[in-house]
């Protein structure tokens, strides 16, 4: 019923947006039809096999064929390109390293857009600035298609277990839609406004995040040197106002907690690198809108200089070892 | 019962450390005897009041007698110096601004140890550098007293309303003593270790404070300036790893939360220069340990900028406003 | 003697290149033919003159056209548009405030490029993103132009005066011609390397002003504070190893030096808009280069902080007064 | 003539402030008795060996012994405390690592002022916090003595060649008795003010050449990864407003300079511990003035993590090497 009041709405935006009313009906009231997915890493996999579970049949691609191999197996269609993907399926969701890939995998020469239905869905769950999906998003628009930006929350345990947030920007009224899908692969789906604004919410998270996990190590790190024991200091502040969730989830020194990466030598979790891709984009929208960063800056700096020094594999929380050492070791 | 097996243990510790036993068992087997209290500003005030509430006979002093007033119309003794307090009580609650006013109470010519009972438990809740609660400890214990440091975190109305939380440091078998009287003023009394370890437990906290309540304004302040709402911006860092106190107990965006200074143009709370004398203990404890904190460190200089700017007065999550301003506004 | 001897040296490079013989020969030989101008502003209109004074005929264009009254009393002939400018002259710099404007200036739909003739010469003493120059020069070269980046050193004054200098990035083979130019309104013409590299050049020098600036005011005002006399200070540091151009030659504490804005209420000079412009596009390249960039990126911020705060029209070495004020007042 | 004149004007100042006049002229009329000299390290055994070689008999004292054997060697007399020397010198100069050893030297059991005879002049040439310079005068003045600070600039090659600059603090009218032994030692003695300027001056010249060093680096390094040469963009720098003495004297990118530790693997020059102790000195000055000092701040951190990431003892330009490293190498 709601899939069908939904369908309503939509064809009465289509109409006054004079968009062929046929093929946004047929995308939109055959919601167990395919639905396509590129990019087939670490995230994309299991994202899609969770898409699989829930009984959609997916038609993928991915740069690295060996990647398709065990979605093929489950019974995923593998074709060979973004625009074959789009010639067949009129719901794509994108999983992408970066804004570069998204950019080819859209817009290129075997690009999506090249060959992208009328009334489409185009759902990019990268993490990449958000002007970029904004122009992805005004170059489905001429193509007759709806792209969101729907980046994610979570890693890949979360991608696996299908817990993952979904930070969603784009029209409203295609939300809806967007959420049967996303849905699947994630325990929130959270709206944010138009384009590019889930990019932005994921974007601010993270930044916050990157502060308060160095923030976590310095002072852990300076109450150590000053006598106190590490778990009663993260008891402290964890009652009182230093409080964070690096702090009380995902504390950064060795013994404090029980199934977090400092426990396992900063092995897993997230990458430094992945942390400092996160905030160099950070960084490039408050520069391109005059806002002032301090912190956010200074910690995209220290990430960027742990990454030279021989921590970009290990989690972020590693800045904890990073920034310990006693001097003349 | 517990005061006289508390006093027993006291009595054979003190007796290892031949100290006259007369004195000790005087002490603390006469709990609700009086207390002397020195420095009765806006959060010693209200302290001492408890204290009265709670039937301890009250002999204070201030350097300002005014701030005595109020206090002697309920009740209190008042006298003129701390050595004329130290005289008459043998457990010494101070409330003082910083390190020089600490170190005057204790040390100077008119001085808490000019006449200072053996046995006597000093228990100081300024906060000020560690290494000056431990001078305080090792001049006290020539004279024959115990002295612990206390500092508090909670503001104003915690401390009337007795909901104040202690991070006490010092000798660990004098902890139930001072927790006798600080549980009349605070809801939480956590010992830390030896002496010093309070005033460190606060600074990490206060720094860890600084460095979120920074991290929040200038997310919050990306955010809005990419098109998020700030109040569904804030929901999604508090679901989310952004989460910490500065965001989800006391965010300083105008309109977002109800009752915290945001919403009053930062008035009361905790004052920026607080803030920034805080950050600057914390500054020095880290210098003399060697220890690196670089947004620590840069949060003093935000704080410090901000004092320079009009900003000294106002609430420190004000920060908001001094990152907000447009360009040519 | 040169002309020829480089048009020869052009000559061997085209024919490797398969571009027209004659249009390449017939720009470079004719040296004191029209010289195209495109952005008329504060330093295009000097840059221009100057050009005229040593007796090149302008052909010019500005999208304010009150810009190019005073040129066209002067002898220059104004056009409509980028593309009419390149319809008629081979040669063509353009002097414009921001990469957008480049962007469009060159690839717009009235852009130079959509009329240039092959074998011209574009310079861009703009300040830019030097990857973008680096795109303007691939669709120059698409066209059969060439295109360098020629940004400047040196405000207002040395553009009237004819002293700025210029970083060259560019084919090494027509730096003598851009030079010819050039040297016309500038006292230094750098070559640089590859295109690019002259926009690489300003930024790491403006990058490296901002942090002796900041430096120097921070260091000037702590040095007051402990009760050294201003002029003093500057002396020993101007003799010791603190020197720098900030220090020395544009000194921020008023009344040390005569002849620089912070002796002007930091009226004149170099704005600090233009700064936190520059420290943009270090940070941007810094970020896409992965490139720690730790003082560079806090004095980004600075100067972003100062436009908030009311600086951004006042001279960029105002960052004293921005940091000098006393608590309190 | 000069110092007859001079010891005229003491006698005056003296008479007016009722010191015992017969010990004054005793001490600075005559010029080549002997010198105490406290403080035989890396830096002092050069500056005592060059006050011998001018003629002045010492008398010296260090923790180590074996430091003094070559002195002893050279005829200087070895005394077992800074009270021995005092008592039997009048003119004392102390050269030490840092300020707990300044406080023991002046104020311990057996520290100078034990026995330091009425009128004395004491030197202290240590890098210290300017506040425990005027505790030291204040002690000093009690026991009717001077004590002027007069840090130095330049390293052990300059100790052993004569070569330091001195910054002195102290009482205007003793300046010229501490000149005529300084001058032994140093090419530049600079008179700054009342006592600690000489300290205070030291630590900002140090400050501003942290802040010019990371920066030179961080620019070098983005410069260099923007594909400049790095001898090119050096001559650009200082050429322009870039400059500063880290980029055009003591350049730290191998190849670019001849006879600088980058040319050396960072090894001598001016280890990365020490400048970390001068920014803690700077950094503590400025907390307890309440001065914003953003970027001296960061520095600090800066050199801090170098310390415990191995760069303890290299030279304090290897920050270079500290931030140019490849991600993944």
């Amino acid at each position: 019923m709601a899939a069908l009041f939904r369908g309503s709405r939509n064809l009465l935006k289509r109409w006054n947006k004079n968009v062929d009313l046929a093929l946004v009906s047929s995308r939109s009231m055959a919601s167990k039809t395919q639905v396509g997915f590129v990019g087939l890493g670490n995230m994309g996999n299991p994202m899609a096999k969770n898409l699989l579970k829930h009984g959609y049949p997916i038609i993928a691609t991915d740069v690295f064929p060996e990647s398709c191999k065990e979605l093929q197996e489950l019974g995923a269609q593998i074709l060979d390109s973004p625009a074959d993907v789009a010639d067949k399926a009129d719901r794509i969701i994108t999983m992408l390293p970066s804004s570069p890939n998204v950019v080819d995998v859209y817009t290129g020469p075997n690009g999506i857009l090249k060959k992208v239905k009328k009334g489409s869905l185009l759902i990019d769950s990268s993490t990449i600035d958000p002007s970029v999906s904004k122009e992805m998003a005004a170059a489905a628009e001429k193509m007759g298609a709806v792209f969101m930006d729907a980046p994610v929350s979570g890693g890949v345990g979360a991608a696996s277990s299908g817990n993952l947030t979904f930070m969603v920007g784009g029209a409203e009224e295609e939300f809806t839609a967007a959420k049967e899908l996303l849905s699947c692969m994630g325990a929130n789906v959270v709206y944010c406004g138009q384009v590019g604004t889930g990019q932005s919410a994921k974007i601010c998270n993270n930044m916050l995040l990157a502060i308060g996990m160095i923030g976590t190590a310095e002072t852990m790190n300076l109450g150590i040197r000053l006598g106190l024991d590490p778990k009663l200091l993260a008891k402290i502040l964890n009652m009182s106002s230093g409080r964070c969730w690096s702090s009380d989830t995902y504390n950064p020194v060795p013994g404090v907690m029980e199934g977090v990466p400092s426990g396992n030598n900063y092995q897993g979790g997230f990458g430094t690198t992945l942390m400092a891709k996160d905030l160099g984009l950070a960084q490039n929208t408050a520069t391109n809108t005059k806002t002032p960063v301090p912190l956010g800056s200074l910690a995209h700096q220290i990430y960027r200089m742990m990454c030279a020094r021989g921590y970009a594999g290990k989690d972020f929380s590693s800045v904890f070892q990073f920034l310990r050492e006693e001097e003349g070791q």
